[in-house]
């Protein structure tokens, strides 16, 4: 196998094999195959695509490239969820807990977040004490006690996913959809559960700007996954407003305690509460309505809080916060952007809310930058509802106030006052199963 | 100006700027593009195309990417032409001492070959004593004093595209026409002739398999040479056979000295006319018929060749040589291939013919690698002849008698012999101004 041949079949529009495939990914892996001939593939995949066979075999191929977990001890019983990401995404706080609590083990392993705001690890670690790192057995004897645990990457797990990455980052060939599939699924396939949900933005907060190309995306992740042998199904939801109110990794620590605790509900509890039900019937094979119930009884009984609670402590992190959530520290601006007319809130570029609660400190763009946990922003008004001359549209948390006016200016640009009421968009625009 | 921005501009089919791409040329050329960003911008080029603006602005930027040769000093007279390269095709050899002869100053800077035959310094350098390096000072007197000078490479010309080239070589993007394009023209740029003819091969001997692509490609260069200030023709010219009779490089030396003392005609001699009566008529302005008849004037009247020999003792190739062919060395193998069935002579797998030459030890593989000036092929028969079983179709001469049985093989799978005659194809496709 020549890579350049490769290369060349692709950019005539052949089917690669997987004899191929899988060639060019272990070299690639160990360094025979240079950055130079990969890029020109990928850029010929970008234009070619791959067809569902090609794709399976990049993905198995990539999720065999390093270490793989193996969680063959849980049986059945293990579940993941896995969200491309969008603004004020708390849920895997929230759902985890709740799958939890009805019997499913939860072994997670999860990023930091790069860009505008914290991944879920940054989340978790606004909890004092909370460990990230957790040697194997620890890891495993607490999935096994709990029933779940979520850690930062450890190991090396899908090396050729992170190599070809960061190529692709720097080579204008991420929007490739059948590269998005194998590089989200080949890490969902070595983390090993069995169930995989993944929930798919849609809209001006999400890599997807659509629900039709979200739904592509999502219909292929399916198919992959279930040609490995997962049990899989997919929601594709709307990113066209942030996801609950707060933004920013401890304001959305304690939006999620809300929702444990039945304080907050929304939109927010909607959409965990279908995601936790449908790990919970693929997980135990039971009916969607069937599951749906046990997951709504787990978190209107207190279960799932008393799961989170479990969680929190056996990672070493302030129970005490956890039942009293005003002692997560806050920032030492708060500062509330009001409405320059009276309309209904329009459309929010929900991109651009992200990158303003960036701005206040939530997020960081090397990998080094600390995030600050307590800055971020808690909406008041969302799209479709009403306000007056005045009214406050949202509390900007930051600890350097003096990027305040720019803040202020950045979150304005991003709302729209207008006369009509906007249209209702759906949470949910489709499922996949 | 970040180069990610600009693959992915290009890869949406936006064309690129003026200083975009003089900015890629000259980060690519210092080093802080790197070649996986460059690739990637390669691949999306051979997708999406670039108009005739931005060709001409690649060009220019890496015909500037070096030292480029100054001829002003001789005016508007110099002249250069260029072949995009054929098997048997000596014809710089023959067109040089015709220009030169008749008033142009032929100041040229020409390859070594790679692969099947030597390039035009190649065949030269068959000539004993024949010195390809000269000091610039040297090079300027000779196109001065005699009119024309033939040597290799020196000096730092069009960086950009010898790094451009062997990336393209490795990536499978070679075969996309601005970046062919730019590729040739930036060198004959920066060779700094006014007057450029270029021949497109176009048939089984060619890069370019149809006259149709080929002719895309002429037109191309033809308008990227008088965008940036040339006189500019090109003939598309058919390589379905091999040009003249002779292939290897010192026996391309004696066919091309047949054509100046007037021993050998047919379509080599009429492709030289050809050639050298557009360089003369655009160089001299004169009318083509006019040139047409300067340039054979001073064919049959013997000053090509004798323009020829100046030119080889100028360099200190042996003259006695030139005056007396039978002096060359010949190998010490000439076999001769015989028809093994009657017929017509039909469709001739050029490029084949070419790699039997190579076999035989006319070519390289790699750069270091020494050439046999007396290995080769001299046809007996091409497309269209008649021949009875045991006639000679052709005597391969080599010094390696052990490889004969393996180029007699070679070599009779590029003949085909049939009982129809073959439809006969033009010497010249088109000619394009």
């Amino acid at each position: 196998m020549r890579m350049y041949d490769l290369i060349s079949k692709k950019k005539q529009g052949a089917p690669l094999s997987e004899t191929e495939i899988r060639e060019m990914i272990a070299g690639y892996t160990e360094g025979s195959i240079p950055d130079y001939q990969m890029s020109a593939m990928a850029m010929a995949i970008y234009f070619q695509g791959m067809n569902r066979e090609e794709t399976a075999w990049l993905t198995h191929a990539m999720a065999h490239s390093g270490d793989t977990v193996d969680l063959s001890m849980f049986g059945t019983l293990t579940a993941d969820k896995h969200s491309t990401g969008g603004v004020g995404d708390k849920t895997t706080l929230i759902v985890a807990p709740i799958v939890a609590a009805c019997g499913l083990k939860v072994a997670k392993m999860s990023g930091r977040g790069l860009g505008h705001t914290g991944g879920t690890v940054d989340k978790l670690e606004s909890i004092e004490g909370y460990r990230s790192s957790l040697s194997q057995a620890e890891f495993f004897r607490q999935v096994e006690e709990v029933g779940l645990a979520v850690i930062g990457q450890t190991g090396n797990l899908t090396p050729a996913d992170k190599k070809l990455y960061a190529l692709r980052d720097v080579t204008a060939t991420v929007d490739s959809i059948p590269l998005i599939v194998s590089s989200i699924m080949s890490k969902k396939l070595a983390a090993g559960s069995q169930t995989i949900v993944l929930d798919v933005k849609a809209g001006s907060g999400a890599f997807m700007r659509d629900s039709e190309s979200a739904g592509v995306l999502a219909r292929e992740m399916v198919a992959i996954g279930k040609a490995c042998g997962r049990k899989m199904a997919a929601f594709v939801t709307n990113m066209d407003v942030p996801l609950g109110n707060n933004i920013g990794n401890a304001l959305e620590v304690v939006e999620a305690i809300g929702v444990l605790r039945g304080t907050v509900g929304g939109e927010l509890r909607s959409l965990c509460l279908h995601l936790a039900a449908t790990m919970i019937s693929l997980g135990l094979s039971l009916d969607f309505e069937d599951a749906l119930a046990k997951a709504t009884a787990c978190l209107e009984g207190g279960r799932a809080f008393e799961k989170f609670t479990q969680w929190i402590q056996a990672q070493g992190g302030r129970v005490d916060w956890v039942l009293n959530p005003s002692l997560f520290p806050t920032a030492s601006s708060v500062y509330g952007v009001k409405a320059n007319r009276a309309g209904y809130i329009g459309q929010m570029h929900t991109e651009q809310i992200g990158l303003c609660a960036g701005m206040l400190g939530a997020g960081r763009i090397r990998k080094e930058d600390p995030v600050d946990f307590a800055a971020g922003i808690v909406l008041e008004k969302k799209t479709g509802d009403w306000v007056e001359i005045g009214d406050v549209l949202a509390y900007l948390h930051t600890n350097q106030s003096g990027i305040l006016p720019e803040a202020e200016k950045c979150f304005l640009a991003a709302i729209q006052i207008q006369d009509e009421k906007p249209e209702a968009l759906p949470l949910i625009y489709e499922r996949i199963d």
